[in-house]
C-alpha cells in the first residue's frame, strides 16, 4: 500500500457507521474530507443492507442503547460474511456496567477486526481492572504496549489504544504513533474521527495493522500542520479539516513519526 | 415575491424539521442564519402540535427508523390540513429497500409539496432503476430535466434534483440553477441545509417552484461568495455561514445564474 | 469561590448530560473547552450509573421522547440521592402540551436545583399564560425579575431566565447579567451551551446562584471578546471557542457586568 490517500480518493470507499449522536457529524465530515464516503444508518430493518454495499463498518458505542447494539450486531454479522473490516470504538467502556456488558456482547457475537479505545477503555475490555471517567481515560496498571499486543493476539485482531502516544498491535508487530498534536485533545470528537479515518484506510488495505498505523499517522500529521496555523480549539478544528483536505501522500511520508517496539 | 430574504428576516417563519442525526445542527443553524426559526421535534406525542404552529415542514429520512417515519406522517397530515408546505428530502433512497419502502409509504400517505434529492435518489423515487451509494448519487439513465418535469407533473408537486446543476420543476416550468461552488460538495450537510433553505423560502412564497429556485440560487450565491475567501472545507464552511448572514436581496439579484429550459 | 475557571480546570468535574440531538456536540465541546469533562448517556440501563460518577447533571428536553424523559427522571433521582446539582433546561416549554406535561412530570418527580429557560419557557413553567414559538421566546406579561424570584422561592431552587439580559434568582437574591453579545443569539446552541457552562460551575460551587451568575458572566465575557474579532456567525462561533479556552479568572473579573436588584 504505497499511497493510501490517493487510493481512498480514487476508490471512494463507502464507510458505514453506527455511531453516537455527539460526534456523528464530525465522523461523517472527516470521512468525507479524507476522500471516502460516509453513511450513517442504524435502523435494524436496513442496517445489514447498508453494510452490504459498504467497504468498512464502524461501531461506536458512545450513546448506546439496546436497540443500537442490536443493529450493530446485525451489521457486523453482515460485514463478517462479506469480509469487510469491522472497527469497534469502545467509547466509555469502564464507566458503566452496561457499556462493559454491551461491548462484551458484541465481542462474543461477531468478529471485530479492529478494537479501538483509549487506555482505560481497552484495558477494561481486555479484562483488566480499569475505570473510565465518562469517556475520559484514567491511568491503567498494565504496560499499554504489552496489553495491546497480548489482547490483539488473544482475539486475532488489531488493537488500537489512543492517548498521548497511540499504540497499535496485531499481536505480533506493535507500533507507537508519535504524530499528532495536543490541540487534538482540546476538542471533542477527534477520537471518534480517528476511528472513521482508520476504517477508511482499512477499507483499502487488507493489512489492518498497517492501515491503522497509516491512518493515525496521517490524521496526526494533519493535526501538526493545523497547529502551525493555530493551537486554540475553535480555529484549530477548522484548520484540521483544511489540512486533511490538502494533505498528500508525499507530504505525509516525510513527516511520519512512528516506532516499532 | 420581490425580496425573499427581507421577508424571511421580518416574518421569521417557524420551520419544523423531522430530520436525521448527522446534519441536524447545520439544518437548524442554517435556517437561523437565513433569518427563519428552526425547531426540531420528533416525538409522536407532540409532532402534530409543533407542525400546527409552524409555517413549513421538512422531512429528511437520512437516519430514519419506523418511529421517525410514523412521526413524519403524523406531522405531514397536520401540515396538509393546515396547508403549509411539506418538503421531503429523500436521503439515501436507492441505497436500501427499507428507504425505498418508507419513502413510498410517505408519498402514499400524505401530500408532499416539494420532493428533493440528488439525481439517483429522485430517479429511484420516480420509479427508475437507480442505485444510491449510501447517500451519494450515482449516474442515472434518464435525462434529469425530463425526469424532474414528468415526476413533478405526475405528483402535482415541485421536484428538486440536486447535483452539479440543480434542477427544479413543477411539471410545467423547469429551471436549472447554476449558482453554487464545488466546495459546497466537499462538506457533509450542504444538501440537507439546502432543504431547510428551500422550506424557509417556501414558507413565505406560495409559488413553491419560485421559492425553491430562489432558495437554491441564494444559497449557491452565498457559496460563491464564501469561495472567494477560501475553498478548503474547514474555512469554507465558516465563511458560508458568514456570507448567508451578510447576504442581501440586492446583492443576490445581480448574481442569479439560472436557466429555464 | 474565588477562581471558578481555575477550579474547574484543575478538578475537571464530570458533567452528565441527557440532552437534545441538535446541540449535543456543542454542549459537549463547550463543557470541554471550559475545562470540565462532558459525558452524554441516555440509555435507561446505564444512566443512573453514569450520574453516580458525575459531579452535575444537565437535563435538556429539546428533542424529548417519553423514553428520554424516563431516563432523565432515573438520573435525576440518582443525582438527588448523591446530592449533586441537577439543571433542567426547559427547551420549548410553552410550544406544545407534551413539553409542558413532561417538564411538569420532571418537576413533580425529582428535585431540580437549577431551572433554566428563556423568558416564555420559564414563565410557562411557573404557571403563567405564555407561548413559545418552537424554541424562541415570545413576550411575557409578568415582570421577569419578579417572576424569577417568586418561582425560585416557591421551588427552593435557582431560576435562570435567559434573554437579552439574563436573570438569576434563588428566591432571595436576584441578579441581572449584562455580559454577552448579540452575536451569541445569531447562532443555534448558545442557550444549550450556557446550561452546560452553568452545570460546570455548579459542580464546583455549592452556592448554585453564585455558580449560575459566574457561569453566565464568564460565557458572556468570552462572547464579548469573540465579538471583538468578528460578529458574523461563522467566524464568531469559532472565536467563541477560542476565547473560552483562553479566558482566565483575572481577565474575567475585570469585565464582570452584573447588577443585583
Amino acid at each position: 500500500m504505497k499511497d493510501p490517500l490517493k487510493t481512498i480518493r480514487e476508490s471512494k470507499p463507502l464507510i458505514h457507521h453506527i455511531t453516537n449522536w455527539v460526534t456523528i457529524y464530525d465522523c461523517a465530515n472527516m470521512t468525507r474530507t479524507f476522500g471516502a464516503l460516509p453513511v450513517m444508518a442504524h435502523a435494524r430493518e436496513e442496517c445489514a443492507d447498508m453494510t452490504n454495499i459498504a467497504s468498512a463498518l464502524v461501531l461506536n458505542i458512545g450513546t448506546l442503547t439496546t436497540e443500537i447494539i442490536d443493529a450493530m450486531i446485525i451489521s457486523a454479522k453482515a460485514a463478517n460474511e462479506k469480509r469487510i473490516p469491522v472497527l469497534l470504538d469502545a467509547v466509555g467502556v469502564g464507566a458503566t456496567k452496561f457499556r462493559d456488558d454491551m461491548a462484551a456482547k458484541i465481542l462474543d457475537s461477531v468478529h471485530i477486526d479492529i478494537i479501538k479505545g483509549n487506555y482505560s477503555e481497552v484495558a477494561k475490555l481486555a479484562g483488566e481492572d480499569a475505570r473510565t471517567r465518562g469517556v475520559e481515560s484514567t491511568a491503567i496498571d498494565a504496560e499499554p504496549r504489552q496489553l495491546a499486543k497480548k489482547f490483539a493476539g488473544s482475539r486475532s485482531c488489531v488493537v488500537v489504544m489512543t492517548g498521548k502516544d497511540d499504540i497499535i498491535s496485531d499481536g505480533e508487530r506493535t507500533f507507537v504513533v508519535k504524530n499528532g498534536h495536543e490541540s487534538m485533545g482540546y476538542i471533542v470528537g477527534t477520537g471518534c474521527m480517528a476511528a472513521s479515518v482508520i476504517a477508511s484506510f482499512a477499507a483499502i488495505n487488507s493489512d489492518h495493522c498497517d492501515a491503522a498505523k497509516d491512518a493515525l499517522c496521517y490524521f496526526g500529521i494533519a493535526g501538526e500542520l493545523a497547529a502551525e496555523k493555530s493551537v486554540t480549539p475553535g480555529t484549530f478544528k477548522m484548520h484540521l479539516y483544511d489540512e486533511v483536505f490538502g494533505l498528500s501522500d508525499e507530504r505525509a511520508k516525510v513527516m511520519l513519526n512512528i516506532e516499532e517496539c
